[in-house]
């Protein structure tokens, strides 16, 4: 899922979007409740429409952008109090407020409120927020359950585990969330600092436990390669800003690797970004012009490569996808790697 | 024409200037010159090509620029020695130098090295400056003529009248340049800080003069109202920042005037920006959303608005034509700026 923080993937529009591949995108719920407002939303119809998106829509909970971007006050087991790093102005959420504004914003995939601990932390700040996170998902699940959608249409909840990195409190995690019999399972609390080994270990703990027959979620991993990674772990879901953050910085990835297209070796350079890659970018811009926009800082370059990028991670998951259709997988994912890093 | 400064119509693509109805775009020489060197678009085959435009391309002299952007050292019958606004590196231009530049830009139409002065200035100086302006006409005349294409197509060289606010002088500039025969003209040194009055009273001294039979440009204007002035006195060919500029701060044009998508009243207008419009941000976008990506600083509120202008601007000067050909052009433009300035 292409990141779309404030209801817009940065720099692409809609129809590029699709051109690229993209089935569905991630809007964050904390940005949109500041700013316009969900009620603003709501009354445009949801996020989907507010968008020109008309396609699936997952919001986050907030819960994570309250503990990273917001002056955090006071978290108890009731709500959460929070600075807004807009205007300074106070809010809560409590797990009921996380839902009923994403069922104003009409995402198809809302997230319950968790509770993200940082990294590292001790284990009874990670224990307690494991069970505040399954206390909430409790919350949530009736909350979305006892209310009539405000669009007229279904939306699902997904829960969130959490744990930080204990595989006791994975597990423990997973069990009481995978209990309440959840539509959908994503494992937060990842990419927050942690080395990629305790990562990939709190991954395949929670996706041992997690059924596989509902979606398993990765939030906000990550590059090419961890993406792989995780899909051979059993993820089916991931989101990350990275194609679109680092593209804005000229960082492009191909199969060969990433790329710097502000580099000067590309002065000259008229080739395409990739010459076996059918994106917009590639099939009529050179590293040339682009290296140029970039550096006259001209939007159309970060356009280029964020087009490119994101169309890059949709051949790569559907590249995936079809070699485990085709049983293929694991010798895939060596010959993906060989090539990744060769020029990294 | 809108303007590519920097070889990009700033925030849009090729797909959507073609979409917009866009024909021709401007590029500036200064700007290409200093970033990234005319040297590297010509062994890209072109500004046409190295831009992904693949349509027609004006270029200007680079004079403008030299005399309004960079630090000017000194100008001579021979010469202009200028300083770089991007590292203070010192260049000169001459009257062939600034046509060889621009045969490897590779632009369809080449503007002549002229001397624009200043608005006010002294008869003395402008007399000076007309004098030194048909001089290097001829010169990058016999420049064009005297060397081979450098892209294996053909370009042409049009004339730049000047005269600054002088009625005399701007028609002795005009019959020097007629002398010469050039396949086009323009017209220079306006839109610089003059009353309009004035404005339009040197663009009707200097059509009466040009011949009809050949295009007429009036360059660097303007406001949707003085385009279709300068139509009604006979001006074929504009170009301006003004409908990309002012998108990128919110305004945009419609028949009924402008409007900024940046104030409060659109916040929860869920009509597009000109109901009548059939341009990409009309038939998808709502104010409401426009409003929202502006104020969150996202550039597809640029983009949308820019796209909007562009598009408005050619409907405009599609209409004109259409009016001129239907013989009702002045009944036309009573209309026009009866609804223009309704909301103005």
């Amino acid at each position: 899922m292409p990141v779309g923080t404030q209801g817009t993937v940065k720099t692409c529009s809609p129809n590029e979007l699709k051109t690229a591949g993209s089935q569905i995108i991630l809007g964050n719920t904390y940005h949109l409740y500041l700013r316009p407002g969900h009620e603003i939303i709501e009354k445009a119809g949801g996020l989907q429409k507010f968008s020109n998106w008309n396609m699936p829509m997952l919001t986050d909970s907030g819960g994570f952008q309250v503990y990273s971007l917001s002056d955090l006050r006071k978290i108890s087991d009731e709500r959460v109090v929070f600075k807004s790093h807009l205007d300074g102005s106070y809010h809560e959420f409590t797990p009921e407020i996380a839902m009923d504004i994403q069922m104003s914003l009409g995402s198809d995939i809302m997230m319950v409120l968790d509770e993200c601990p940082p990294y590292p932390c001790t284990d009874e700040y990670a224990a307690q927020a494991v069970e505040r996170t399954s206390k909430w998902a409790k919350r949530c699940l009736e909350k979305v359950r006892n209310t009539e959608p405000k669009l007229g249409y279904d939306q699902v909840a997904f829960a969130i585990v959490q744990g930080s990195t204990s595989i006791e409190l994975r597990k423990k995690s997973a069990y009481a969330l995978i209990e309440l019999d959840f539509p959908g399972y994503a494992i937060g609390g990842l990419s927050i600092g942690e080395p990629k080994p305790i990562l990939f270990e709190m991954v395949d703990t929670c996706t041992d436990l997690l059924p596989t027959s509902k979606p398993r979620y990765l939030m906000g991993m990550g590059k090419p390669e961890d993406i792989v990674e995780g899909i051979s772990l059993g993820v089916d879901m991931f989101d990350c800003v990275l194609p679109t953050r680092n593209a804005r910085k000229g960082q492009v990835f191909t199969w060969n690797g990433k790329m710097n297209m502000r580099n000067a070796q590309y002065k000259e350079d008229f080739k395409p970004i990739d010459e076996n890659c059918g994106c917009y970018a590639c099939t009529g811009f050179t590293r040339a012009y682009i290296r140029h926009l970039l550096h006259a800082e001209e939007i159309l370059g970060m356009r280029l490569a964020s087009i490119h990028n994101i169309h890059f991670y949709h051949d790569l998951v559907t590249r995936c996808r079809n070699e485990i259709y085709a049983d293929n997988f694991s010798n895939w994912k060596l010959m993906f790697f060989n090539n990744y890093h060769s020029t990294n």
